[in-house]
């Protein structure tokens, strides 16, 4: 297997950031398989050391040196990993470090484990409330308190409501209701009642029929439910009630819930606070 | 203001990863307060000069240059950014590109928008599924299917098993149901009878009852359920049942939702699959 090669991410804190940079990198070199392994909360000089002692045994034992995405803040431990470590270390954090200090004309404070802990109070409350609000109104399940909602996801059972919802919530901190649009809003030809007074936060999920049923197929196969017939009605129909009512849409079939979660707060212009 | 400085994240994707690791620099220089501002979806030459147009803009108007956090696959486009904004831009993609062509002796496509949207239908299938999985089996709301779960978080009620759970099905994939611990469960000195048969798989959550009033009484304020004595009960009740029984457990009270859960995955070995 020459094309494969075993990859660390080696972080003082979680490892997510380093995983997610990362992988945008080694996804550009798509004929090589990586393995990937993560070494988080590497926060002293004992669990630097058996962290080095992991990559080298990994280096002796493949008889090639992996690459090691490395965040720390600590400089000396970060030096460490780069000096000892028998591998390609790409280290995210000191090379940014210094010209920051310059531009900024102070010392940074070198200190691990602040970019998600440290949020305030106030913060981490928002974000909870967050959380439970769009957990609470997930799928319509409850209309009480919508005129709360930052913005209020419509589309078609399976479309992406959940999870661009939590996704919002979890990431950003924006409390994102959902509700489902069914055969019975097509025939008032429509909107539900309960977001009718709510339409300026409204904003329309579609997806391409075919892939629709995909998921459907996964999750009630053989249905009338997940037929090509039915999603190519329901996503007609949806579309055109979301036309007549001018509420923005966006096409989830081929975008991750990253991506749509992003591009809906982008078009609505919600804050996006980051924690 | 002369600590104020003004930050952009310039992405040709959603911005997200260039967000998370500038904000892990930035909260090293805690005496600047930073204004930000995310332009996502630079995918074309016309969007960048309209970025480089804002970055410039801002630069005149403040009388200062802003710090870019530039993420771009495009290496003209990211060429551009560097030359032609009045800024520090920080460049996190291009930086580490060449070393992994050289190590990997292998050319990058250079290809946007492939971190996230490209997973395959199998891995997409399968992070839906552990969504909809943690979401249907919320706060013990359904104990079907509980075999099926690859971790069960339990803990009294909000000491952060809801939003713990959530971002491991988002962020990690990973199928989580959690399961309230309550005053009837310490009556009877045993787990609930659902989660019983599922040992192996329980991890508990456990919290400061001082942080856990302050959570309680944003919620419920002045309640018998939010007050100190309460609080105090139950943690003190829901430690030795989880000591008793063996459950491993991690303490949420000064830990981000990201922190709790790397934790977790990381004491138990789940796999991390990244998307």
């Amino acid at each position: 297997m020459p094309n494969r090669r075993t990859v660390f991410f080696v972080s003082d804190r979680t490892g997510i950031t380093a995983e997610m940079l990362g992988n945008s990198l080694l996804v550009q070199f798509d004929e090589f398989q990586f393995q990937r392994r993560t070494i988080p909360f590497i926060d002293s000089m004992p669990k630097v050391d058996e962290a080095i002692a992991e990559i080298n045994a990994t280096a002796a034992q493949e008889g090639r040196r992996p690459i090691v995405f490395c965040s720390m803040a600590d400089e000396v431990a970060a030096e460490r990993i780069r000096q000892r470590a028998d591998a390609l270390t790409l280290d995210l954090f000191q090379i940014f470090i210094t010209p920051l200090e310059v531009e900024l004309d102070a010392r940074s404070s070198h200190a691990a484990g602040r970019s998600h802990g440290m949020a305030s109070s106030h913060e981490y409350f928002a974000r909870m409330e967050a959380i439970n609000f769009t957990q609470a109104h997930d799928d319509g399940a409850q209309t009480r308190d919508l005129a709360k909602a930052q913005i209020i996801l419509v589309g078609v059972s399976r479309c992406g409501k959940t999870p661009t919802s939590l996704y919002m919530a979890l990431q950003f901190g924006v409390r994102a209701a959902n509700f489902p649009l069914t055969p019975d809003d097509f025939a008032d030809r429509r909107l539900p009642g309960s977001v009718m007074p709510f339409r300026e936060k409204l904003f329309g999920l579609t997806i391409n029929p075919e892939r629709l049923r995909e998921i459907r197929e996964e999750r009630r196969p053989g249905s009338r439910y997940a037929s090509l017939d039915n999603c190519r009605h329901e996503v007609r129909e949806a579309e055109h009630l979301m036309e007549r009512e001018r509420i923005p849409m966006v096409d989830t079939t081929s975008k991750s819930i990253e991506e749509i979660a992003t591009t809906i707060l982008h078009r609505t212009g919600l804050r996006r606070p980051v924690y």
